[in-house]
């Protein structure tokens, strides 16, 4: 059966991406995905032939996957990070059922939480939640509701897509919804550019996270209750008898105020 | 400066893991970690030397990875999944402010919310929370304000450690918590054993979950109110023109009834 691999390719360099995803893209004949992506790859694997679309063709990029895998050559849809977080996995199995000749496979990959959350420290050891600020294809109130609840259950929180050039104050409308609940001092990463050239990051406060600038190539985290700077690093415990203030400073009571 | 790297190395096999992940285990010379994910490294380089310490020593595991680092050793501490994600990493942030002379790097790595959900289909596409019902080292009533949270957000929700020996319930009394809101329809998935020989997994629906066993090799999904079975798989659709189901069937009104 013709088959196109969705792999996600982690934050960007060939190292940060699995050996699963590595031996796919290597064995693939036509490598597919959205224009930014499919130029790191192309930098790795030169010979490959490769077929993008821009931002908000995803439809037209699919088809054009199962297109080429029906003419039986390996195909290989690339997204960043994981293709299953706000990735291309979900349209491409909707899509499949108008192609039954061909199986779609998913190569999970290291999604910006995981890779921005390994350089800010630890923010996401506990229960967190994962929220988009995109809202193309979101109403703006569902964002809002979820970015209340995630606060009202005390989950550290990591946001993708804080920002772009049409939703320049985003970010600071989040924060600002954050802030009606949480305390402006919360600790807070951001991390730029993750696994590129240009990658960078910062461990701020809430207070201080409402004015930076973002982009869509920012990933913004949010500390739970117990968040903590540790040797300039964001660190968010996890229960541990060490943890809990011995010698290394005092947790707060657990999730304050709380109550449904 | 002496280095200790908390190594994430995926749901298990080879294939899984980064390239950096298994670069940095071939460059280290002690390994450190918990005796079943020790294991699953040994098979793959046994001329390392290995230290390990059982489930809830995690503290003299970590003390461990510094003295070795000390003596000026490579050292890398493995967790299963993510090190950031229930892992070790914040445990080993904390503890390392008594080993100043040693610095802690961390490799991320495909966590199970990531590895299961490409199993499944594309459960997480969307925004979603990750919660643990271990009550270990959190208190219950901050899981079930947290269950409550998530669903009254329509957040995917993917639980982790759903069920050990002495917590044998846990996975029923979390469903009949989601069930005071959520329809017992509500799609779910259910994974196995991820990345390994007995690998397993299944899509079925909130009420048929309630009764299923689980054990801590086990992680489960809950869909969101958009979540639908395409094709046996499980999958959330982010919004895209094709998923809003003008011939592949029909998405809910959005989070219905949510309001804060």
């Amino acid at each position: 059966m013709n088959q196109v691999t969705v792999v996600g390719i982690g934050p960007g360099g060939r190292d940060q991406m699995t050996i699963k995803a590595w031996q796919t893209l290597e064995q693939s004949e036509v490598i597919v995905g959205y224009t930014v992506y499919v130029e790191l790859i192309k930098e790795l694997l030169p010979e490959k032939e490769y077929r993008t679309t821009p931002m908000r063709r995803e439809e037209d990029r699919c088809r054009m996957a199962f297109e080429e895998a029906r003419k039986g050559r390996r195909v290989a849809m690339v997204c960043s990070g994981d293709g299953g977080v706000y990735g291309m996995s979900g349209l491409m199995l909707t899509l499949g059922t108008e192609y039954p000749d061909i199986s779609v496979e998913m190569v999970p990959g290291v999604t910006a939480a995981l890779a921005g959350g390994a350089l800010l420290g630890a923010p996401l050891v506990h229960d967190f939640a994962v929220i988009s600020l995109s809202d193309l294809l979101t109403p703006w109130e569902t964002i809002e509701k979820r970015l209340r609840c995630a606060a009202m259950a005390d989950f550290a929180i990591c946001i993708y897509n804080p920002a772009s050039k049409k939703r320049a104050d985003y970010l600071y409308r989040a924060c600002m919804i954050l802030l009606e609940t949480v305390e402006p001092e919360r600790l807070c990463g951001l991390v730029y550019q993750i696994g590129r050239e240009k990658e960078q990051w910062e461990v701020l406060t809430l207070n201080e996270l409402k004015d930076r600038a973002a982009d869509m190539f920012t990933t913004v985290f949010i500390g739970n209750s117990h968040t903590k700077e540790i040797g300039g690093k964001m660190v968010t415990p996890r229960g541990y008898g060490a943890e809990k203030g011995d010698e290394h400073g005092t947790i707060l009571p657990a999730a304050a105020g709380l109550s449904l």
